[in-house]
């Protein structure tokens, strides 16, 4: 045997053992449920792309936070940064085969070469849904429908009350307030300006607008005052009736509330918030920021806006669509944090001992039953002592044992133990499935 | 506006489009659900690892089919290749934290960089499933039971018969052959050779055996003899009794087949065929092959085998393990021939067309409490002519429509189309969400 590999993993990059592999693949499916209960459709795109196709010509600093490469045929690739570029890419391509309106989801792993630090890595999953191809404010209504039925599957709800709330804006506000104060064209930096409001706070946003936006004093005073109205609709509407382009915002954030109101999303899910940003100049319409009550420093754990153009790096068709994207770590995180992770390192919560080898296959078809019930059942593989299967099956965290030896088989019962109480008892073979369910369901 | 960017997907590459997707994930989603019944749990690994890694201790031939590349960091990395090299270091890494037996699945991507051709791609999903750290026939038993349950579950039954076949092998038993005609040496060419038998014929491979790998023409003829035996087990038994090796080989196929059978699997799912090599030295003893009833020409289907080290190049603990690979385009391109895959591009089922702008609410509440009651529900966006809406409908294959304009509000009722035959009722607003899952299940 030659000298041994060190077995280790890249810098910024992370295996996931069971028990946090169990957690993801639960948000995952949950999300997928969601998404598809709402008729979005899942795609996949490939992970290298050509480097042009991601950068766009030219390329720019982001570019430095690629893994981009020259494949074997010397092509110019890349790995995906994010999914929305390869959306766009994607609906050039195909929105005439597809159809318009068209609503996909997309859970996906992508790279960013970024310095590694706590809780940051280089390789993480999005979980992104848009619809594309409408202007209707029936899409923007839905997004924030899904966003609510979302973090209440995932278990954010206590006594059928929602633990998180929702703030949307609308940037057409900001953009009628910007272009009525004739600074239409200092969005992008007003916007950075603001996005650090909750950090820096007032002044610090102010000094920033004046001397680097180059806003004067009053104008960034306005702009402020505007974000920290108490958003009562009818307020607003008046302070904005005489620009068209944030009235239409205020139109549709007020038609946006009664439809979710009339949908059944509780009113105190849902706040108008006008300063929130969302940095990416991207956005043009409706915006939204999804903050846990138990953690709201964590920060949004589900973020999303509309947009007015999403492919134009690739087709002249103008593509306007919506969307939001899970933060799948963070929320995680949280979820860690607030004790709403177990620590089952196995899907299965049954385990069968080998009791008497003799009898494996009979063990075999029990767990087999056990199965067809419904009760993911796992048979120990080896014959050895009790205790020692008992020790493996508590290190796992099974729920219940089920056990036999010659005596059971003979009379025809099972020995059940509750691996957490310790407590024991009998039950007849006849009656082993649902009287297993019972335990199960009552354990919950 | 720039140039455009001529969107393009790299070759050997390709996007999923929602059909494609939804089978993609329907497959994952029932490998998930049988790994879990039988306590596998999920891991993931990181796509990017060292080449080192990957590839041993100086690399060798397979390199050039890598992504392989210098990150920003000038480190040598390299983009998975397969699941069992990370599952390698992934198990000299943390079976101490784990404990033994392990039971893990991973599905995932993996990338080569082949010369692309029909049906390959240089990106494909993985979906492996393995038990590390048991020697015990349990776990080879067990492997079967999920081959099993997988190919059935996906939907690989007729009448309760399994449309399709599990053979198995024993490597142990070729082994002790070759042991025993002294050329044990030779294992690796001989494996080879035997591989090609169901290409290339008898005459090419025992020219093969002789020519290449230096057997005498006896040998050789015994060799393709022994594979060629009407797999009986006693008579088998008693032909090798003499040796050790395959005694051992043919005791564990025995205990395999009856325990199976105890368990319920049906005799006519699983035949002994000494045939089947699985080219890989790695495997040492277990086999397995699995082949569609209806399409037996594409090859296996799940494939996999028992090995006695894993993780020899990370670590000095020897790991042995069993475990299989369900292979999704291969099964995936079966079941498009067969028919079993369906057309419609949206997982809903139900949809809901806006007749009426102003009553936008009011479908956003019907959609919510359809949800509400498991049925994947979505509102077109536009209130356009409903002609044009339902075109929609059919284009992506929902299931029924439920219509509903000023009438149908006033009355309390709706009016719900089934968007295949063209049938229509009206249906009381009390009894919607019953009457659906009625006519949904009768559908199906």
């Amino acid at each position: 045997m030659s000298e041994l590999i060190t077995p280790r993993v890249l810098g910024g990059f992370r295996d996931y053992l069971p028990d946090a592999m169990m957690a993801r693949e639960r948000l995952m499916e949950t999300a997928r449920r969601v998404y598809r209960s709402y008729g979005f459709s899942p795609i996949d795109t490939p992970v290298l792309e050509y480097s042009e196709i991601l950068l766009g010509k030219g390329g720019d600093e982001s570019d430095k936070q690629l893994f981009r490469f020259r494949d074997n045929g010397d092509r110019d690739v890349a790995m995906r940064f994010d999914l929305t570029v390869p959306l766009a890419r994607f609906s050039a391509m195909h929105a005439g085969e597809l159809g318009l309106p068209f609503k996909r989801y997309h859970i996906a792993p992508v790279w960013r070469g970024e310095k590694p630090q706590k809780g940051r890595y280089r390789e993480f999953v999005q979980c992104d849904f848009d619809t594309i191809g409408t202007l209707s404010n029936a899409a923007d209504i839905e997004t924030l429908m899904v966003i609510y039925d979302l973090l209440s599957a995932i278990g954010f709800t206590q006594n059928g009350q929602p633990q998180f709330g929702i703030r949307v804006n609308n940037r057409l506000i900001l953009n009628g307030v910007l272009e009525q104060l004739g600074v239409a064209e200092k969005s992008v930096g007003v916007l950075r300006a603001i996005d650090k409001l909750p950090k820096v706070g007032r002044e610090a946003v102010l000094a920033e607008m004046v001397e680097k936006v180059s806003l004067t004093n009053e104008q960034a005073v306005q702009v402020l005052d505007l974000l920290s109205t108490e958003a009562d609709l009818d307020q607003l509407e008046k302070l904005l009736a005489a620009n068209a382009k944030a009235s239409e915002g205020v139109a549709r954030l007020r038609e946006l509330l009664s439809a979710a109101k009339e949908a059944g999303i509780p009113a105190s899910a849902v706040t108008i918030d006008l300063s929130i940003a969302r940095g990416l100049d991207y956005y043009t319409g409706t915006i939204y920021e999804t903050f846990l009550t138990a953690l709201p420093t964590i920060g949004s754990v589900c973020s999303g806006g509309r947009y007015d153009n999403l492919a134009g790096l690739f087709t002249k068709e103008q593509l306007p669509g919506i969307g939001a994207s899970l933060g799948l770590d963070r929320l995680l995180a949280a979820m860690e944090e607030l004790g709403m992770i177990g620590h089952a390192t196995t899907p299965a919560v049954v385990f069968v001992p080998q009791f008497d080898e003799s009898k494996l296959g009979a063990y075999m078809h029990l767990a087999r039953r056990l199965r067809a019930a419904g009760i993911a059942t796992e048979v120990y593989p080896e014959a050895k002592k009790l205790g020692k299967q008992l020790q493996y099956a508590d290190r796992k965290g099974f729920r219940l044992a089920v056990i036999a030896g010659s005596d059971e088989f003979a009379k025809g019962e099972w020995q059940v133990k509750d691996l957490q109480s310790g407590s024991k008892e009998m039950i007849a073979d006849a009656v082993l499935e649902t009287r297993l369910l019972e335990i199960l369901a009552a354990g919950k």
